[in-house]
């Protein structure tokens, strides 16, 4: 029996997570798990699952929670998020946090040698160096939740990491990957909000319409695999059925396939190094009948040439370019700026920033805030 | 350095071994072979990679080399094919031979603890229940050297077998994928020989046309997966870059991809479990834009239909459907049968067989001889 602690339970990735640890209740047990604000989700799991610890967002809302389930442990905010973490009964930590939240937490469950399960990209993207840093001195795994990362660590199984020539991520290209940058200059958030293959969060799906998604992931790759950028290549595939490939020095490439089910990697991750039977629907390749490959374009896709830059560069560029990023995704999901300005606006603020080597937790949190700040001054002058 | 014994070292599997060795003097060393009737390439191998042991089919042609070459030992006919996979300075046996001859030296370099490098079909389709529990008894590895059965083995690296939900092997569809079975009524052996994607020996090109190759490969990952034949599915795949793939029971499938290049499986099975370095044409998905798959049509390809069948039923059949075939497509190579009379005659020859439950090794012969008998006894008639 594996126990699981689940940071972010109630998200995209928490909720399936959790459709996981349903199906199979003599594998998994979830032990502890926190979410934001959402206090009917974190009743609902506490009835279904029986975990012996919760964390919430508020200390209000875990004093109404406490007098509602006195056998349970209930804490909050950001020290409750840890508390989760190194929930010393869990094997298991699922990091299914959005944002920067995540890694504090994170790094602490490595120090305790909690296998971590990672779906949250800031933890890697930001701080990359530090988490591998971490996770090679306490021995402990860095299971990838992502469907493409997961699809090359499936490929590598059984496999020497020195015959790798390269990782090959495929990217759906998005809600707008037929427009031209000139189609781009006015669309709306609803028409980005439009993804053809995954049903994700707002921000992901943003992301992916920029290919900052995908160069997020570069990113994430270059750690997880420990291959320096110009092994990691990208490929526009339409379908999304290929969720990525391996081509090794023997040329021969290795490629994990399945219909889009963010369901999968969550429970490989989970059953790893093993696998469980899982009830979806299976790939009939003769029913989808093509499957479309195209050169990647870096020029109509700036924002993942500009993850490539931050990447090669290293050291703090990573979290500038993630809080960049989300600081104005934020401004175009609120109407306050264009699609094409998101790049314009992270592009400005990497060239501004003085790269820190290998920074430390806190002066990437403040990397992260300066970052965020210098944005929200171009947004209001 | 890995010692290698190979046999049938002119054909088109012989000569792409032999390639991978030239290639890495490092790590391989040929140390016996054998050739048929083909003297001039005999002594081309001779003098590039002086072998210790040399077989050829005749007795004056062995008399001819040994002359010509003092230093090395020289044997010849069946015995001598035998020599050979068992040469005792030798770690791997390339079972490269075309047909049935190539059964009995393998069993005994079994016996001998060779790890087996199998390319030759007949040795599984018709004795694949002798060899596999040999195989088993003294411990030995049968690596594929077939570029279907090699992605399996690849996919299925760092994998559980109990995990297995189906084999998919893809097949191009050969020389006559797009002919409906009235266009087949006339076509030539010309055209029958002009494969699309892959350059092969005659009998393979036919037995791809006819999709029996596919049905060969089929037993042939029945007994090397051990699995049931409702777990192995074909595919039809035009373009050959998909090679084959493995759908696990949690939906994941792992695939192994390339170009077209006998090389590379060959040259996994020699380095196993490692991968080597090896200078070919890479896959460039983007060029080739498309990949397409239809679903297997076993009234269209009759003899995958009767390579099921035969297998299913076990025992002696697929001796008999082996050598029905080997038979019919000789007459259909030397003008004498229609394109279509392939399958009829099989058909006839499996109708007419009585299954033997688990025929020994002379019983097979007895039955693949009886089998071209009753064909030779057909075409005459």
């Amino acid at each position: 029996m594996k126990k699981i602690s689940l940071m972010g339970a109630s998200g995209s990735i928490g909720t399936q997570t959790l459709d996981i640890i349903r199906q199979h209740p003599d594998e998994f047990q979830l032990v502890a798990f926190s979410v934001g604000k959402n206090i009917h989700f974190a009743r609902q799991v506490i009835n279904e699952f029986h975990p012996e610890l919760v964390s919430v967002l508020e200390k209000s809302s875990m004093e109404m929670l406490k007098a509602e389930f006195p056998s349970i442990s209930f804490t909050y905010g950001q020290l409750g998020l840890t508390e989760v973490a190194v929930y010393n009964k869990a094997n298991i930590l699922v990091n299914a946090v959005l944002g920067r939240v995540g890694l504090e937490p994170t790094l602490q469950a490595i120090e305790e040698r909690k296998t971590i399960a990672i779906a949250n990209k800031e933890t890697l993207v930001t701080a990359g160096h530090l988490v591998m840093e971490a996770a090679k001195n306490y021995g402990v795994d860095l299971l990838p939740v992502d469907s493409e990362h997961s699809a090359i660590f499936q490929a590598l199984q059984g496999e020497n990491a020195k015959n790798i020539d390269r990782l090959i991520l495929t990217a759906s290209g998005g809600s707008f990957r037929d427009y031209s940058r000139a189609d781009l200059e006015a669309v709306t958030v609803e028409q980005a909000l439009n993804h053809p293959n995954w049903s994700m969060g707002a921000k992901i799906t943003i992301d992916s319409a920029t290919m900052m998604n995908k160069g997020l992931e570069v990113i994430e790759a270059h750690w997880l695999f420990s291959l320096p950028y110009d092994k990691i290549d990208c490929l526009l595939h339409n379908e999304s059925i290929i969720h990525s490939m391996v081509e090794f020095h023997d040329s021969s490439v290795i490629a994990q396939l399945g219909t889009p089910d963010m369901r999968v990697p969550i429970q490989y991750a989970l059953s790893y190094p093993d696998r469980l039977p899982l009830k979806n629907k299976r790939l009939d390749l003769a029913k989808i009948g093509q499957l479309h490959f195209k050169e990647m374009d870096y020029d109509r896709f700036r924002c993942l040439a500009l993850a490539y830059q931050a990447g090669k560069e290293g050291g703090s560029m990573p979290a500038v370019l993630n809080a960049a990023n989300e600081a104005a995704v934020a401004a175009f999901l609120e109407g306050k700026i264009s699609f094409l300005k998101i790049e314009e606006l992270i592009e400005k603020a990497l060239t501004r920033h003085s790269c820190i080597k290998a920074p430390t937790l806190s002066e990437i949190q403040e990397v992260d805030e300066e970052t965020r700040a210098y944005i929200y001054s171009l947004l209001s002058s």
